[in-house]
């Protein structure tokens, strides 16, 4: 595995623009801490059931427009795929629950052995479109209840804490979606 | 949020080849199905302690060099950031158990809201530079625990089966490396 012999298959740069990054991770359920213990007070966790972990980057030039479009992309895209059902289906027809996790580190690029984070988005941007993206996706799925009668959940994370996360999962059929 | 007006953002066709494509995350434990309950036998897991979860697709083109390339890669690229140390280590150098999940929906390129998979390497061509990836990563963890006294461990999956995965995290600070 000699460095020199590693180089011949080298992938070019990419000059694609690349707005935001998720994983997406099926599961059965997932925990996720949104606010550490203290000395008087036990961490406080959200939770969900069967549905999407939602692992959230946005990276420079992305705008609302960016927010809009991965909402649309993420809530809609065929990710799951039920033993009863031939197609595959949405986390909205599912129905399932979401729970979007803020993950900087995604934006990464290997440079060597080192990560960059050169096209991530300033952080108190990336912060106020996580917290649009956040309530977006409420809305939609609020508004997908409403019209089918389901009960199902979104919830955020704390941006900029460490995403402390639990999850169990029957496959979580990882997906990258860059927008 | 209007199909029309989300055309404007549209990110360019990929051109670059990609070989292999993972999703690193970090865990404080992580257990994966290895072989499915049956009427006779309960379900069997594999179980890794803190360290890397490495889910793992393959793409056309890929080759040997590919696998030996990947290694190298994930074994040695800094994304761990432990509260004592400054600089961002590696799994070798952290210690950690390493739990390679194939995750073929990885290769998974949204058109529309449909996932298409084009780019996959075949079944059979993708289970060989699986396995090949676990022994090459299982032989070099080896070779760190001899060399500096660690008891670090390499699981694999079974390719093929539903990975049936759970995880507990302090943050996954999931990665995405590309080859």
């Amino acid at each position: 595995m000699a460095e020199a012999d590693l180089q011949s298959q080298k992938k070019p740069q990419q000059q694609d623009p690349m707005f935001a990054r998720v994983v997406l991770q099926q599961c059965i359920s997932a925990r996720l801490q949104i606010r550490p213990a203290t000395a008087d007070s036990s961490a406080e966790f959200v939770q969900i059931r069967e549905g999407l972990v939602v692992h959230t980057c946005f990276c420079r030039g992305a705008t609302a427009e960016t927010v809009a479009k991965l909402a649309t992309k993420v809530l809609n895209a065929r990710v799951f795929k039920p033993e009863d059902s031939e197609k595959a289906i949405s986390v909205l027809n599912l129905p399932g629950d979401v729970l979007i996790v803020p993950q900087a580190t995604l934006g990464g690029r290997l440079k060597g052995n080192v990560l960059q984070y050169h096209r991530n988005l300033a952080k108190d941007e990336s912060l106020k479109l996580y917290t649009d993206f956040v309530e977006l996706c409420t809305k939609t799925v609020g508004d997908n209840n409403n019209r089918y009668g389901y009960g199902c959940q979104v919830f955020g994370g704390t941006y900029g804490n460490r995403q402390v996360l639990s999850m169990e999962t029957n496959g979580p059929h990882s997906n990258i979606v860059e927008i």
